[in-house]
């Protein structure tokens, strides 16, 4: 492999207009993919991907050439598709699910900056985006995703272990729904081990967890656990996790995280919004209100320290909030459709 | 609004079969539609979305029941589906982007559970999954989710704020690239000033960040910022905040997060490995070189506490590393295909 042998000092105008096509193909049933990565990838002269990906689209493929890869040559997918596009051909980079979520996007625009090329080249770039494994995951489990979560790729092929466990620890403690991509391989088997320890530490044993893999593919099998019991799954290179928050419920098999009507509205008693709360408007706990309250525990007597310890924010945070002005009137802002 | 009329004690043989399909249409462009999502709205009786979501359907609507909601009325969107589900009708509740990322998926099954529906209903739900907002914005302006990412809606109204800080802050410190869901509305200003603040105590002024509105749609715009300047952006509900990690660049106009290729490749040099690096298998940071490293250190005298520290990791986390039984030498695990 060596992409600097592809470098070129400036672009050239007499050269053939290659494209490289970044193609998210989804989940990997033809039914999930767009329109646009269908109609890529039959515009493309050659096809480049992961063999396992080839093979989800073998029916697209007829009278093309097709560079089947191993899982990981990433780069190699890069050098071999920039290659092609400069001999004027139409490349289709293949990934499951979005090709900017651990996809071909990132590796291969390394390696084309590598090699000289900017967007001024004959060679021309798009990205097709796609549902990720989160997306599919989640749509066949019930509703994990609706509130803030995370992607944290176990594999520490490229990645330090300390930077991914930083990333699992503050993804457990600030409560973030979190999905784990690239949880075990046949030779990684304690990464998930240590990921669960970390989440333990922060959530309750009995947090939902699902273990999703080849989701909408042949051999699809859904595997719901709590935290406590996760590391007991049949969990695999296929295998996404999902990890609820402390609000994640599984009921009649679905694992749904509620958004957070309840905080406002009284689901039992006919809709209506709670005493102190507006349809349509910010929580009395949103940054508003929350501000206001600051301000007057400050005024009360309240420290910075202690403000900081119980709203866990960095003491700085609360300094700085202390210090601006208070916030306007929400009644005078002009009214927008939010 | 009141789904607990709607409540039926035990599944009713007699009742008619309606179905409510969960629609993520993708950013807005039938071109990024998926096979499956256009062939449920072909399929259904009743159309039910927020206003402009079924503006961008528009043309996929002819002779059906089109019922328009406003932004706040969630509830009162899936209350309408699950009525007509009830009169055996199929129903399908559109999403824009994922449906299941701060989408309808969530809050129908909030309603569904509340009005006593169990998958053995009459009424059948199916969700289908589309890609949401950051990865279509991802897509245009290049590939800045290749690394780990959180999304994090800063909208407080049904999430108070104390939840949102801590979370943008244990983001910020643990280095993962972020993406912001409605980051601004003509009411809510500051929570992106606050964001901003947050971000800045962890990350450099100058950390690449994009602003990305009507992705795919007709009124599209980028504007490539730093964290710094985010806050001068034209910034809306239609807006799609990206905060690069520590190593994202803004290069040639693209904004990219580097996969960590270059923390095992010599990218400069052919492509080989870097020294202590194999390729195909963890790095020597990975988890055992570094437990190995963790146990060598406690054994010649650093403590836990000093551990802890340097890693930036939990104490109590350290001291369990410790407790294990090292790790098993990676050479005698049976090879497979990572």
């Amino acid at each position: 492999m060596g992409p600097q042998l592809l470098r070129t000092e400036s672009p050239d105008q007499t050269a053939p207009k290659g494209r490289i096509l970044l193609v998210g193909i989804g989940p990997g049933s033809v039914d999930h993919m767009t329109h646009r990565a269908r109609a890529a990838i039959a515009e493309a002269d050659v096809v480049v991907g992961y063999v396992t990906y080839i093979k989800l689209v073998a029916d697209l493929l007829e009278g093309k050439e097709v560079v089947r890869k191993g899982m990981t040559e990433e780069l190699d997918r890069a050098v071999s598709a920039l290659a092609a596009a400069r001999q004027g051909k139409t490349v289709a980079l293949i990934s499951s699910g979005d090709a900017g979520v651990y996809g071909m996007a990132g590796p291969t625009y390394e390696v084309l900056f590598e090699a000289g090329w900017t967007p001024d080249d004959a060679v021309q770039v798009e990205i097709i985006p796609g549902a990720s494994a989160l997306n599919a995951c989640a749509a066949l489990v019930g509703a994990p995703l609706t509130h803030d979560f995370c992607a944290i790729s176990l594999s520490d092929l490229l990645t330090p272990w300390p930077v991914i466990a930083r990333r699992l620890n503050a993804a457990a403690a600030a409560d973030f729904v979190v999905a784990l991509y690239n949880p075990k391989s046949g030779r990684r088997t304690r990464q998930i081990v240590e990921a669960q320890r970390l989440f333990l530490a922060h959530r309750r044993a009995d947090t939902p967890v699902a273990i999703v893999k080849s989701a909408y593919r042949r051999r699809q099998n859904i595997d719901f656990r709590t935290l406590e019991t996760l590391c007991e799954a049949d969990i695999g290179m296929l295998s996404t996790v999902l990890i609820g928050n402390s609000n994640t419920v599984l009921r009649h098999g679905l694992m749904v995280t509620p958004r957070g009507y309840a905080n406002k509205y009284d689901l039992q008693d006919g809709g209506g919004a709670r005493a102190g709360e507006k349809a349509g408007r910010s929580l009395s706990t949103g940054l508003d209100g929350w501000l206001a309250g600051v301000l007057a525990d400050h005024a009360s007597g309240v420290s910075a320290a202690d403000l900081a310890q119980r709203h866990r924010l960095p003491l700085d945070y609360i300094l700085a909030t202390l210090a601006e002005p208070s916030a306007p009137d929400a009644e005078e802002v002009t009214q927008d459709t939010e």
